[in-house]
């Protein structure tokens, strides 16, 4: 039985709390006079009313949720939240038709940063900054969502490497979890604060730091500026985008021990080492064939590697270079980059590298099996023993993972689109990135889509944003014949 | 300790097989006088003197093989068996350029089919015989793995799929195996002879009929005309290669049953009905564009789909029709093809539908897991509960599959070849099917790809071939150490 009561209500605090966040943007709009505050306003009081109703319909129950509950509030949750944030693009001016309103929504709650528009720099101040607002939102519900409930609904198997997660031993919410979570918000809102005034000294207007601020730390990648990150000529604001796109990256609670000091904890992190040193290594080399065909000074080439590489890996999707435009085994490296995804616990999007350093270190280990067919052997990571079963669930999500793409491509492909533009756009929404190839080049937008491959992807993007799992299970009958 | 002397003895004995294999193309040769007499005898020569050497240097000694040895014997049968068999190439009146040669050499052992020729009619009948020779000696070689070795080796984690194997308990090669094998062998070679009979009531002329049956029931492919399998037209020539192309893909041990009317035991296989029914989804389903953009009778059009879907699932690499041709999503399934593989215990090459079936069946059961987290939830393929260690085995399997495809494509796109070509060439070579999308479409050839493309080609054909473990195993530190 699910109590879909207590589901409502939880769906109503949710909505009151997204016209909550809708006030800055209402606030730019008054203070830009930019014509859209009708449209904001209209959004904002459907959702606190909507969201009052279902809120207070229902009394509080004693019940606390339960795992089954938690998949469908997680997947409402998103539903929902891009339902009610569509409004302003329906309603401005020159409203955006509704596939490309949704489009546009579940790519900003997801953080994947893909946009069906084709001159950003023409909307309205007040609706620009709800798009940059939907990133952050969005990295906000997943923070929560590694932290307190992936690793109570067992989903993607990375419960273990989340530090202080519970385990999927527990049936109900613990309420220590909320102190986590709670300390990991403040962080994210600091370094958000922090970035926003960086950016803001390094020459930003005060709208465009606030803005990129929230969607560097939401590894988003929406930009207000047509020319996304290319349009900052400082170097200073490039190179703060890249650190602080690398902490959005990284898990928060390794973020938290390094800035307590406790470097033995960060240190201990197999994936933080994995993900720091596979970002330098990737600059460096790709560095190579940019300073080579691109014929710009060496500084301004690695540069423009390690901004576009740590913006790929952490799915954030900022644009400072043509990546396509040097050769075509450098395009496909940067295709696969839409592959990895930056760590657990962080806000971006992907496949994530503890999942692929298990599967790394798992391989390794299988040849050392094939030739002790008998010995008991292991694997370790953080230190710890990796049991059999997260291991499985590990590597059934890396080819679920990947079957998706494969089948998403075809899909693409059918509704007639080339083979590397079906591939690129793909795997860049199921790995809430952003930029790909073909014609989803790091220039190019998804305005050109037909309205059937926009809602296709926009479905990828939440699959990807949801894990997979915490999606897929609601179609599976041992969901909804589970007691 | 590995027993060099013995395995030595080994690669004499199997060169002096190779030898007496090369006479049936002198005969040939001498047949049609095509002027290279010369060329097949050196390599017969050469092959039986080193070989005899090899033999008689070395006593026979006590021990049994091991495991360890296992892998070598497996890898250097294929390296010896190349070396020697690319003599004829070499030797001939307008001779291959070396890297050509093993090019061509490896492709044919593998049962790969891709071809460096351009004009295949020119070639004298003697070598074009001996082409088509080395893929029936490839399909020959790789029952005699599928049965004897790698069950004993623990390669790729089919060995409990594959009927009758002894398992990966026993160190020592079981003598009931051999048994099993020589049945094995007896289907193969009596199927060989019936399909060549077959093709030649149906109007081949004999020589024909002999090539395309030795590369039929390899699943190889190479053709004597440059049309391949769409130079004959007779309807009935094309139904019979799909016929003896579904059963080479079949697991020989079915076969087996089949041909003794056990047929509850021919429908116990799991894998057995997931190859038909699939094979059967597919070419209908493929049968609509081909009708709609194709402009052919409706026969012509389901006989064109389901010879291209069994010719690459089957990875033999015929082909009666450009299935390019029609729309960018018919190509992209065709391409999708090229990872299936048919059956364990068959000569196809590729992944094999047993392994799909495992990783298809246990995410399915993956969902119940997550639903029900304490219960223990067991994987059945063909009524057997299927280890978590075989499971961990075959996912393993599958993401190193990938993962060389990936890097792959990334090595053929860096030498500068463009992005779909790319991922064909790497597809077809790694699955051992011919022809793919791309540069190297179905009417296309591998002979315009640069020298160091082309024996990295050849090195992913053995390493698909050889179940990519038996090779990678030798690579890694284990092997040497291990006692």
């Amino acid at each position: 039985m699910i109590h879909y009561k207590e589901i409502a209500k939880i769906m109503g605090g949710l909505l009151m709390l997204l016209a909550v966040l809708m006030l800055p943007g209402i606030g730019f709009s008054f203070f830009y006079n930019s014509g859209d505050q009708q449209a904001l306003i209209s959004a904002a009081l459907a959702s606190l009313t909507v969201g009052g109703i279902l809120f207070f319909s229902f009394s509080k129950q004693d019940q606390n949720i339960r795992k089954r509950e938690g998949y469908l509030i997680v997947s409402l949750s998103w539903i929902f939240m891009s339902i009610f944030g569509m409004i302003p693009y329906l309603m401005m001016d020159q409203p955006l038709s509704w596939t490309d309103a949704v489009f546009e929504t579940i790519s900003g709650l997801t953080t994947t940063g893909a946009t069906t528009l084709t001159d950003i720099e023409s909307i309205p101040e007040g609706i620009l900054f709800w798009r940059s607002m939907t990133q952050w939102i969005g990295g906000l519900g997943i923070i929560v969502l590694t932290v307190a409930i992936f690793p109570l609904l067992g989903i993607g198997g990375i419960e273990l490497f989340v530090a202080e997660s519970p385990g999927p031993t527990s049936d109900k919410l613990h309420p220590r979890i909320r102190e986590t979570a709670k300390r990991l918000w403040l962080i994210y809102v600091g370094l958000t604060v922090t970035v926003i005034v960086l950016y803001f000294i390094e020459g930003m207007t005060f709208f465009d730091a606030f803005n990129h601020g929230l969607t560097t730390m939401a590894t988003g990648g929406f930009s207000t500026k047509n020319d996304s990150m290319a349009y900052y000529t400082n170097p200073l604001i490039q190179y703060t985008a890249i650190v602080f796109m690398f902490l959005a990256g990284t898990n928060f609670t390794i973020t938290y021990f390094g800035l307590r000091g406790k470097w033995s904890k960060v240190w201990k992190s197999d994936e933080f080492k994995a993900y720091m040193f596979t970002l330098i290594i990737l600059s460096v080399l790709l560095a190579v064939p940019i300073y080579f065909y691109g014929q710009q000074s060496i500084e301004q080439s690695f540069r423009d590697s390690l901004f576009q590489v740590v913006s790929l890996v952490t799915t954030t999707g900022y644009i400072t270079d043509d990546y396509t435009s040097y050769h075509s085994g450098v395009t496909l490296v940067f295709f696969m980059l839409l592959f990895l995804g930056a760590s657990a616990g962080s806000t971006s999007g992907g496949i994530k590298f503890v999942r692929h350093l298990t599967f790394f270190k798992n391989s390794y280990l299988e040849f050392k099996r094939i030739v002790h067919p008998r010995a008991v052997i292991p694997l370790k990571i953080n230190g710890d023993r990796v049991t059999g079963k997260i291991i499985t669930h590990i590597m059934t999500f890396l080819l679920i993972y990947l079957m998706i793409f494969v089948f998403g491509s075809i899909v693409i492909s059918i509704l007639g689109y080339d083979l590397v533009t079906s591939f690129g756009a793909v795997a860049t929404c199921l790995g809430n990135v952003g930029p790909a190839i073909g014609m989803v080049g790091p220039t190019d937008n998804f305005a050109f889509f037909d309205p059937v491959a926009k809602i296709f992807l926009s479905f990828l993007m939440l699959l990807g944003r949801l894990e997979l799992f915490t999606i897929l299970v609601l179609f599976t009958p041992y969901f909804w014949r589970a007691n």
